[in-house]
């Protein structure tokens, strides 16, 4: 992630793009690049989801690599650190759905 | 990034939860995790979007853990791994996009 | 459609609210509010989302209003007739998917 | 509206489209809809968001239509009536947000 991060701002500053990248318009740019994801799955089945054919799961990963390259330029204009961010979360949720009580809670799920 | 794959893994397991995480669900439940930061910068303008205050900065990054989680959910279930996806993703645009040609073309950007 | 829009000119006028009303915030508004529908359905299968409860029904209803709101604003600021672009698009939809070759093309309908 | 309602009917039957159309998947097209409108806007400021060249505003129009495609194929699958929807809300919002109290809270407005 550091390396990606990196990456990015090497590759921002050689094309002068900074000045487009406010978290205002990234935050737009990320749920652009998620909706590009959620085109390809509109349409199938649950069970078709799980059953890509090749062309289609490697066009999906492409639009993965979109996701990270705009979730991390904007954390990075935060400040913030997205797989700390990610750890704590699950940290807070371990503590919230308690296991025993969440156990196959199907109905209760479906209202989180 | 593996080592969250391997924790929501496990959180995942321990409360039968699978049964929802479809690649059409998550896909889903990312794409309203997006909107929820969305919604953080709606009624900003840019140069605000670069001054949140620490309560917002906190929420903001509490909601980056959210949607760092569902993608790497997403990208398990259909075998991707979204650092590799963004790293080839990168190499890509750098070859649509060389700098020199780039440099200050903001209108150019703007019909990316 | 009219209606609404002459009502939710007055409403923003009346607030002094058209200060954050600029296109781009507006279809970030917008974007928010089917998001919050997108929640509703987002763990439900294809069938439990024909058999919604009274209760959740009512919510979802809320938030079409939301959609309805922010879409006509967004709408009016562009000086765009949303039900004229929709039967115009209906026109063109038809000549683009000719009914006798379109019928039953489930795997084309899934690559549009 | 009714009109509307009443010929994607006839378009969704003539072509034997009515089994892809659950509400869930309704919903996520919607959310495609919306999303290449955020693409036309995310790179520009709100200045520019106000002054769009006629293409631009061309495409988006016909993007619009889109949407008032899928929000009323969505709303016709749940019974519910767009309009009323909005209608209802804004009494609601006229109560939540009465003006005395909501003129020129620019700060308020941004926690909404």
């Amino acid at each position: 992630m550091k390396e990606i991060t990196q990456k990015l701002r090497e590759f921002t500053a050689e094309r002068d793009w900074d000045q487009f990248h406010s978290p205002k318009n990234l935050i737009m740019a990320l749920s652009v690049e998620v909706a590009e994801i959620v085109e390809h799955f509109q349409w199938l089945t649950e069970e078709e989801s799980y059953n890509l054919d090749s062309n289609k799961l490697e066009k999906i990963k492409e639009e993965i690599g979109d996701v990270i390259i705009y979730l991390v330029m904007l954390a990075d204009k935060l400040g913030v650190d997205p797989i700390q961010a990610a750890k704590e979360k699950i940290e807070k949720n371990r503590k919230n759905y308690p296991e025993k009580i969440a156990i196959g809670k199907a109905n209760k799920y479906k209202e989180l």
